[in-house]
């Protein structure tokens, strides 16, 4: 009960893949969480001691996903930190999902808007209430994700996945500087891109020019490049760019 | 670790001030969980159940404060929530504090902003990192609070209390339309306003009108009515209408 995680969501979390015995972009990921324990104030984790950790947890298992959560700590007073707080690590190994890879998806608009702050975005804190209310939004399995624009109408990323759309042969995805998070999948995406030799924007991205554009795609380190070819009436096909990178991955 | 509190702060707390075998406005407080509850698409707890676990909780003590949290429970498929999830309940009765009431208080600006999001607004809900990250800010034990604004400048709140300011003799507190929790010692003060005649106004503030006010108290259903005297080099002395709402409370 004094455990800050469950108090305040005052902590941070990583989901990683395990596949064929070895955890995907595991040095990305531990990266993003010491990065998020930066932003916070939080002691980051010794990272040698984590990855020793996760070769323990997935020791016996060849293929499931990881799931990592480092917290400021139990204790302090109210909201406020003590001086020298111990971090919480919790970490467990779910069951892998049923193939997914490649396969286009459809996907809807959230009516949950995400809020903006600067000091917060980037980051994968554990504060996902808005990521919870977008989810619960629908149970059609058949929509397999839904976009959420933040509260002035940018768009930022899909509920669970990180959003790619090409316009006049550019890759652009949302520049991410008011809300969202600097996926582990989204920052690969970009240098495969790069190194193919595409010309790559981060930029402010509105629902038109998602509507607008030839090809779109959601990315997530769980479940990969997924190309997206409906939204509402709208219709894509899995475009050219979509194919490289998913064959880049 | 599948427990939705800690992994997305997906829930809801209230504190009490247990005071003299009496646990001050159970009712508001509980109304308000209630409420956050229902925006939230928990289900509700079972109020007259909840009412007596904080008799039994309480049963041997006259003072202290009882903190209550309510999560959606345990269990959904990543930010899904699972179509009839059982929210978890946790009680813990605090020591009391040492006696606070009445006494002045200085208080600085904070750096951290509050994010907008009418949807999450006014509910005690536990995605609560930017209050923590305000209340790190200082540690000098002189200034009991920080006063926070929110990512356009309006001020809201302080970390961990409402505001209200006295201007040309109207009692004024910060609407809380984007950003900020509608406090129980909020609601009863804006009543006993009323009640003594005075005109109240709920409306956007900006920290000139705080400078400007000739009154300045925040309130906290823990640390009850506190007037503000010192803010940087702005003074001010305790004045007749937070008297007044001091001896009323």
């Amino acid at each position: 009960m004094t455990e800050r995680g469950l108090s305040f969501g005052d902590g941070l979390f990583e989901t990683m893949l395990l596949r064929d015995g070895v955890a995907v972009s595991v040095d990305r990921h531990l990266l993003r969480l010491e990065i998020g324990c930066l932003r916070l104030g939080i002691k980051p984790p010794n990272i040698p001691l984590l990855r020793g950790e996760i070769d323990l947890l997935t020791r016996d298992h060849r293929n499931g996903i990881i799931k990592l959560i480092v917290t400021r700590g139990a204790g302090g007073r109210g909201y406020r930190p003590a001086a020298d707080m111990t971090p919480t690590r919790l970490m467990m190994l779910f069951p892998p999902l049923n193939a997914v890879d490649g396969k286009p998806i459809e996907v809807r608009w959230c009516a949950t808007r995400l809020a903006r702050n600067a000091q917060l975005c980037g980051i994968k804190h554990l504060n996902r209430i808005e990521q919870v209310l977008a989810q619960n939004e629908w149970d059609d399995e058949r929509i397999a994700e839904g976009l959420m624009l933040d509260t002035e109408g940018e768009l930022i990323c899909a509920t669970a996945a990180n959003v790619f759309l090409v316009a006049d042969g550019v890759l652009v995805t949302p520049d991410l500087r008011f809300s969202g998070i600097r996926g582990v999948m989204r920052e690969r995406v970009i240098e495969s891109a790069l190194r193919a030799g595409l010309a790559v924007e981060e930029r402010a991205v509105w629902p038109d020019d998602l509507t607008e554009a030839t090809e779109v795609f959601v990315t997530s380190a769980i479940r990969g490049i997924r190309s997206v070819v409906a939204l509402q009436e709208r219709r894509w096909s899995v475009g050219h760019i979509t194919q490289m990178l998913i064959a880049a991955a």
